[in-house]
């Protein structure tokens, strides 16, 4: 069995897509993921998925239906399932994942942005 | 519902003990646990449990049987379940862990360096 460490800085200079999460880590049915976003995603919400966002880097803004909330680097927001969010960033931002590895980014729908991710 | 964001490093100016880890946030029945770290562990391995160590500041030494592997500020890696290891941080170091809600901290055995995590 091969044990590596994951330098995150390194996993990031490899994506050059927004909204493009790619898989870092697995453990436990789980995915790690990193993405770089930048601009305004789709409402959309998992149906048995809760999503935890972390920010490495730069400032992402979660919409809720009932507010928003802003996390700068070093914060982390556990979206519930169920719960209708959508991600915005003014500028590029760099996120950490956790979910469940059947998490689809958006969602419950199937769209153009519908991303199956490969590990990075 | 209240959904609240989670600032790691106001967390960790809470933990004033090493090796006592406090619970940051829970999904998909995994913890999100933070840990301050200083000197040598047990060994250990878990059962059932991946677990993830993510250095947030500080470096962190995972001796395996096989080898050591030496993680700095922004790097993690993915301790597969079985797998006998030893944390060793000559200095403190602050690591994010994700692991299922279920982990001990000492693996299969019960020591008195077991703890049962509270949320911070």
């Amino acid at each position: 069995m091969s044990i590596k460490k994951v330098n995150i800085n390194e996993k990031f200079a490899l994506i050059n897509k927004h909204w493009d999460p790619k898989i870092a880590g697995e453990l436990n049915g789980q995915h790690i993921r990193l993405a770089k976003l930048k601009g305004s995603f789709d409402w959309h919400h998992h149906e048995q998925e809760d999503e935890m966002f972390l920010v490495v880097s730069g400032q992402l803004d979660m919409h809720l239906r009932d507010q928003i909330i802003t996390l700068d680097e070093g914060e982390f927001l556990i979206v519930p399932k169920g719960v209708e969010h959508k991600p915005v960033a003014e500028e590029e931002v760099q996120v950490l994942l956790f979910e469940p590895a059947a998490t689809l980014n958006t969602g419950t729908d199937v769209t153009e942005r519908t991303v199956h991710p490969d590990w990075i």
